[in-house]
């Protein structure tokens, strides 16, 4: 323990730190106040597991070559010995740091800011922040469907069964579910791979779905909303070192739960991109240049689709979902289909095909081989229940050890959050022709989906009208990913900021969204979030605002696209 | 693309594939039929992710020697070409492999099916399962907090504020916390880091618990149950490889969540054994001698403690906890303090201390200094509502930039199960002297504590009139955890078995279990899931049974330990 008074300079860098709906701008070169101690050399470590592609590798190794074999301890103003943390940004997990998730980065930190900022009375160009960033109905004024909250509220307290304020459906429902609750109670953990009779009801909705594939109750594993459900199966997937290590191959644009799950599990993110010209369906070319080039650095194991796309919108063609799944098995891929927006699809000629379902029509030679998991979730459709964390997942042709192993890894989490299930039940399972709540259901149901309806209609059209702006139509989910055109000036000037370590600050799209919000107090999220093709850049916005706040929304955009477009001409 | 056919014997071995409550047993040396194509010579992964010490590492590396390098096509009965699976047992992720969770383990997977045959008429010896493998309130008849129930009614579907069934404090609640959310909906995702008034209220009840000692609601994080904000502060602490991989110091016995969540993150479990003779306490020579022997082969960065203690019912004194926080701060460890059982404590002269209000009490070379995570959760204490996966965790001391690096990673998982957030929120915030509702639930709140400390000392007090079981005192939390002595010639027996690759249907202790259970209809976990000296054995089981069921729970045992002793001798 060699201990000796330096007055360092610690490394030069400039931090964002967000924490609790703050922002905070470090900058650089601090020079800290004499008195440090340099006690007990202990070798810091090296950031190993960082992705060799990231910017940050190199950022980072920097750093730490600096700090590294630095433990220190500094005397404060009252005489106190005050040490080094344990857990710094150096010591600790780099594929944490690895994480990225846009839909709730930066901009919808300094969205919530200003929010603040309105509250207390700082005068801005806008009386309110307008959030498109995120899939949220009901904090968009959706209302829940009265039946699903019915049989939540009896499931919750059920003293309420006696009453007759409720309908006898709701009633039923709620006991079928008490009662496969061990004792009698949304209290009590489930089974880790969910209720018995909710994985029945779900194999039962599936095979509806699906024209009578079959579906095995077994297959079926409930989870806390579909993003658990995902991860679960990329960390199954998930191994390997160097050139042998685990590639999942994702759309670009993508959902970012994808890009922040394999960061953190240490996997290579291989991107295929989405055909903009051709309303982001999929092109087979683009999928095997994207393999081929993996190949040359890693082990591609799964292929991951979303449909109808976030952010994109677009619902893929049944032949498109058959060249994918030829693709898949010509090229020994898993799998992973997120079909969490499966009756969000709005544009004539549009519907949704199964993977499951265009895998079994094409023959025993794929429907007996083919390795899939599909995903739901109670968050997205016409339910929009994201709050209860409901979701399930369905595996087919998952080998036998491996399914024992996925049935061990949930069994460690307990079991996903019983309400959730529940509600997951009554999506599934929902009320039927003759009974008391039929007409209601659907009446609320048919409203929800056919307003959806005509905000993506509105949205791309809209859009389309503003100069600079080009918007595939909203097939399907919740969200237009436009084509915006930025000046190159504008582009420089982004450029030139240097805001984040992450450079995400410096995307001119983020730049062009950070000036929106402040201008207008509207909140969209940049296209560098979900990853775009380069030199071109984008926005995501949802279509759920309610119809006068999205007219307001879209007015504003069209304004500020014109404005920002001659500001930097 | 090389190919021919071959008659390949595949690597023989037993496996046990636990699936939807089913358990089938593999023989080994499966002779596959012809008719195999050797196809796409693919290179398999060499699992380095492997723990060095685990047994697996060495018994997989052999299989994976053998099958490497065969990607199989076989031609089926009706001409199909069927092919090897993308995931499998030798493919998939090694440190998922390496996960074990003793708890809903091999033995709760037999209950469920003996339950099964029950119902279908086979004869057993009993005719229903007991279960005290899982500290599952409802499940055994504990009855939920009515103004908690009455409260999330309310919020799950807000037309009840219209009723006058309800009491005043209880619609104040309610509508307090649908204020708080998107769109006054239970539906709408919550900002990642948990409601911020609920998140106020928790640090104004750690305030209160604390003696004042002051909380910020910035460093409180809603989380979906206790288990979800372990393995995200694990999460953050991991990395390394070899001789610099993190080290995380846990108790043994252990709640196996822990060891489960660093095999997976591929850590380093440092184990340091809690002293049955004084009563599971905790030795400060014991954590020495641990940390010296971790420190030869890894970077020991964290210590966790479990108090009261799960597996084994102990409550630290206030004496062991200053020794563990200036071990801590002398050897420069994370503190993670698991504190669900907060409220369950039974034993006179016991009392629940918080690490973080004696890290106070001990002065600012302390509380400005030492880095703590500490956890609770809904699931336990007199609530026992487990399956809404409410829970909350404060850190203290934490970096700021480790800490905005936590908030990044909760904010992928979008938020905590809304529900579980307002229910924790009723936790931290119940009914006030003065309210309504305050009179029931102090009642229901007693009666269920008072019931628990009868249960305990039923339960320590029958045991330890069998000759061969030995119990502590269960001081807190919800178990028991004997010593039991077993003769040498089960011990032989045992071991001679070898059931499954886990080794753990070998363990003496698992072998009397499944013969408890088989024999009588009681349902234990083995001492082995949780670690435990070696040589010793032990069982944990829950107090939880009503007090009827408990009795003759405890009366089976007594009966057939006595027999197994005979039998065995």
């Amino acid at each position: 323990m060699s201990a000796s008074r330096i007055g360092q300079m610690l490394p030069s860098r400039s931090v964002s730190v967000l924490n609790g709906g703050n922002v905070w701008f470090f900058g650089g070169g601090t020079q800290y106040p004499a008195g440090y101690l340099v006690s007990g050399v202990r070798s810091m470590l090296i950031p190993s597991q960082l992705s060799p592609f990231s910017p940050q590798s190199i950022a980072l190794s920097g750093v730490s070559e600096r700090r590294r074999g630095l433990a220190q301890e500094k005397m404060t103003e009252n005489g106190v010995f005050s040490r080094d943390k344990v857990l710094t940004i150096d010591t600790m997990n780099p594929t944490v740091k690895n994480v990225e998730y846009a839909v709730r980065g930066p901009i919808v930190q300094r969205a919530m800011q200003i929010e603040k900022e309105l509250r207390e009375g700082v005068k801005k160009p806008f009386t309110e922040v307008i959030k498109a960033n995120i899939g949220d109905a009901h904090a968009m004024g959706q209302q829940p469907i009265t039946f699903f909250r019915q049989v939540l509220a009896l499931c919750s307290y059920p003293e309420l069964l006696n009453e007759n304020m409720f309908p006898e459906d709701a009633k039923n429902r709620a006991r079928r579910i008490l009662q496969a609750c061990g004792g009698g109670s949304v209290g009590a953990y489930s089974a880790s791979q969910g209720i018995d009779c909710v994985r029945q009801d779900v194999a039962r909705y599936i095979e509806r779905r699906d024209g009578g594939v079959p579906c095995d109750p077994d297959n079926v594993y409930l989870t806390t909303g579909a993003s658990d459900g995902i991860v679960t199966m990329l960390k199954l997937l998930v191994c390997g070192e160097g050139a042998s290590r685990t590639g999942v191959m994702i759309s670009i644009p993508q959902y970012p739960l994808y890009s922040a799950a394999l960061a953190e599990l240490g996997a290579v993110q291989v991107n295929y991109y989405l055909n903009e010209e051709k309303c982001w369906s999929m092109d087979l070319s683009e999928l095997e240049r994207s393999l081929a080039e993996a190949r040359k650095h890693c082990n591609p194991k799964a292929l991951c689709i979303i449909n109808p796309g976030n952010p994109t919108g677009q619902v893929q063609s049944r032949q498109c979902i058959e060249d994918v799944i030829r693709f898949a098995a010509k090229e020994r891929l898993f799998l992973m289909a997120d079909e969490v927006y499966q009756d969000n699809v709005y544009a004539e000629g549009c519907q949704f095909h199964s993977f499951k379902k265009v895998l079994f029509e094409l023959g025993p030679e794929y429907s007996d081989n083919v390795e899939l998991a599909s995903f739901h979730s109670t968050s997205k459709c016409y339910m929009g229940e994201c709050g209860f964390r409901g979701g399930y997942m369905e595996v087919i042709n998952m080998d036998p050890e491996v399914q024992a192993q996925l049935s061990k890894l949930v069994s460690v989490r307990l079991c996903p959050p019983v309400p959730g299930q529940a509600l997951m039940d009554l999506v599934v399972n929902s009320p039927q022709p003759g009974e008391p709540s039929h007409t209601t259901f659907m009446k609320e149901r048919t409203a929800t989906l056919s307003l959806l309806a005509e905000k993506a209609k509105l949205t791309e059209q809209i859009l389309n009208t503003v100069p600079g702006i080009t918007c595939n139509p909203v097939q399907g989910a919740m969200y237009s990913f436009p084509n915006i055109s930025l000046p190159e000036k504008s582009i420089n000037e982004a450029k030139s900021l240097s805001l984040s370590p992450q450079a995400l600050g410096q995307a001119p799209d983020m730049f062009y969204c950070m000036k929106l919000l402040e201008e207008t107090g509207i909140c969209l999220v940049p296209g560098s979030g979900f990853g775009q093709k380069d030199g071109t850049y984008h926005f995501r916005m949802t279509i759920l605002p309610p119809t006068d706040k999205l007219k307001i929304l879209l007015a504003k955009v069209q304004e500020f696209h014109q404005k920002f477009t001659q500001q930097y001409s």
